[in-house]
């Protein structure tokens, strides 16, 4: 199993005549209509019919724990976004060039979030155009092209952002102007060495061999939860250093939060924040309109001052009046429903509880997260923690079987991704946590 | 004016203290959150609060008629869409990786409207999207870099779209593996000489410059009705010649149809229809989901199927579930209300009253269009035809003064165009009509 060539987690369609008739033949018009970059998850895929807060139900009914999904971070198919979202269709949906003052209500309210210093925002659809324009607004301002990344990053598909993203596999090539470093990893530091020291000195490296090359250096960006490099929340404060580095560089840091953003991590509306740290730029996109695409770049005003006078940037959807209403319902209920606060309160409970039902387990390796976004690392050897993404992948699959939806992430696809919707229960918990006990003593 | 280094028809801020005091808070507003990327339109911009068929409403609930917008294709606040989107909203929001019938349902719908050949859909938000993907897969199939596209293109705003997008002006650099061509201009191509014989001429010898800088040829990319060039459907026909030198010269063809696409023109719901020709993709966007972000590249399979295998692709809102709801109740409403055969009538209609209001204006060189896509070209000599962008501009402004929502287009920006949402009655043309002519007697 590897976490490159392929997905983690992707079916296979040569496994087609496994599954129910149904699926097959759903699995056929997929091949047929939309061609072979479509993946389904899993061994035995799933097929959805309809949503409620956190559980997805199939074509019989049958309910399905959501512990996967952050894009429908407040719940699945919430009345008030519903609402937003509703109303507004029914009133107006138009774009910014004619005035209107409820993206301007959205853009205080968004920015209010961030420091001081962050203040102005423009809006796109994906994440991924946000990443892309992060970076063209990086490379204006700094006259520079040069990148740095992590070894095992994803931060989007155009054809600029996937040139910085590694784990896209070896026919994506990464940029030649691009530096990939080590993901700053607790649990594989050497102990009495600092995680964030060692951090920094990779980027400073990094930013050397880009300047041998004569290339000029633009911007390190990285998600602020890592996670695709397998989940590294702590500690806390480590990227302040290589920040510094970045800076004293000349180059500018880019805070990639379309997954730890928006309250998910529980201590924080933002990832950067729990590492003492200033962005120059922040992204954000996923859990922003609940699975209406919207998505933005947060950035410091002197950035986009010359770039906006001479770059035309329009972007047809980005800001609608629709996805504007549904972020301002999806902010709104944030802060109403307590979401943050949840999310760490339950972020703790299950963390607990899964250390407490894998502490005898000799495959576990490392128990982690920050509010709710959690993984269970596994390993073939505790001693030598080599990475066991084979197991990772028998634990997903027979989770789904046991009807509790996650995945899997990292170098060699070996943590479990844990993270659900954010109005995730004490109840939900403890449903999850007992699945999870069983499933793990079923397939151990 | 310069179509190239500031937008055509963009509000100076330097003027904001001209406007009412609710339009100035309004943009000090914008400035302050948003930055100075965002341009508003017209010297005197406007500020909507609600939007029905093909009316826009002011805050003190005056109407002003929409012969722009073509992204609310099927008309502002269209009931069915309404009605689409909320019943996916309360139902299920969700991505590709599980199995659901509504995007392939969808799928089936899009691509019977469509060249058997061209047989594979992918969905993405936005047209920009939609386009750096088709670019992706074009270098991915031929192994080349090099595209050719015309000399006033716009195909989007990722840096991989910008590149290839020269109307963007001089900050923007065109790529340095770009050839630009100059677009089938008929009113501007001398009597006797065949448009699509010259464009193909040309086309060859861009190809020519590509190899001879040693860049391997990987496709051309036109917006089949030319759009930004200044809108030139006619005579349909005229890109055979050219597509088939990309063809044997081993390149792809892409059809760029995020504007003239999905019945805009009247004749066809797509525009390289018109032209008896097979694009090897076609990229589509702003009219498909009413105004939601929905986008899509169809293709033929042969060039998905290496692709598809090794390029892991997927966006996380392209083909939500809402998304593809609102773009169902898009492609219903085009055929239930017969809007492709509406939009050649209105077209005819509109054309005609066009030409009997201009014929003695001696600043008008040509009018012409393609169903409810049209354009009115404006010069300062009839037999030099020098563009005359001034006088276009000073018309649209006071056209808006008088409630009626258009723009300018082309090099030079001199070419009105007039795009309305496609259920435009006769009664809608005879008033925008009547406008354009009182309009224009006013400032002639």
């Amino acid at each position: 199993m590897s976490s490159t060539a392929f997905m983690v987690n992707g079916f296979d369609v040569a496994n087609a005549h496994k599954v129910e008739p149904h699926m097959q033949e759903l699995i056929a018009r997929r091949a047929k209509a939309l061609g072979p970059s479509y993946k389904l998850f899993y061994e035995h895929p799933v097929h959805f019919v309809r949503a409620e807060g956190v559980y997805l139900y199939d074509a019989d009914g049958t309910p399905y724990l959501d512990v996967y999904n952050n894009v429908p971070s407040v719940g699945h198919c919430h009345p008030r976004v519903i609402e937003a979202v509703n109303k507004q269709m029914t009133t107006l949906n138009s774009h910014t060039r004619y005035l209107n003052e409820r993206i301007l209500d959205y853009a205080d309210d968004l920015l209010s979030t961030f420091p001081a210093e962050m203040s102005n925002v423009m809006f796109t659809c994906t994440g991924s155009e946000s990443v892309d324009l992060a970076m063209r607004i990086a490379r204006f301002h700094t006259k520079g092209t040069g990148f740095i990344v992590t070894r095992n990053a994803y931060h989007g598909i155009t054809a600029s952002v996937a040139e910085i993203s590694p784990t896209m596999g070896p026919y994506v090539p990464v940029g030649q102007h691009v530096q990939m470093v080590e993901a700053p990893d607790a649990y594989r530091t050497e102990p009495g060495v600092d995680v964030g020291e060692a951090f920094a000195k990779d980027v400073e490296r990094a930013i050397n061999d880009l300047e041998r090359h004569g290339i000029r250096f633009a911007g390190m960006i990285v998600d602020t939860v890592f996670s695709t490099d397998g989940l590294l929340p702590h500690p806390a404060g480590f990227l302040k250093k290589a920040v510094d580095v970045v800076h004293q560089r000349g180059g500018l840091f880019i805070a990639d939060e379309v997954q730890p953003g928006f309250a998910r991590l529980g201590d924080s509306m933002w990832g950067f924040q729990r590492h003492g740290i200033l962005p120059d730029m922040a992204v954000m996109g996923k859990p922003m309109g609940n699975g209406l695409p919207i998505a933005a770049v947060v950035a410091k005003p002197e950035l986009l001052a010359e770039f906006g006078n001479k770059v035309r940037y329009f972007n047809t959807f980005g800001g609608n009046s629709v996805c504007i209403a549904a972020a301002q319902a999806v902010l709104d209920v944030i802060r109403d429903e307590k979401l943050m606060e949840n999310s760490k309160r339950m972020g703790e409970y299950i963390l607990n509880g899964l250390r407490e039902a894998t502490e005898s387990h000799p495959g576990v390796g490392d128990v982690r997260g920050a509010g709710l976004y959690l993984a269970v690392e596994f390993v073939k050897d505790k001693k030598t923690k080599e990475r066991d993404g084979e197991f990772a992948l028998r634990l997903v699959n027979a989770l789904r079987e046991n009807r509790v939806l996650i995945s899997a992430t990292g170098l060699g696809g070996n943590s479990l991704k844990i993270r659900p919707p954010l109005p995730f229960t004490k109840a939900n918990s403890d449903e999850f946590i007992d699945i999870f006990k069983k499933t793990l003593e079923q397939i151990s």
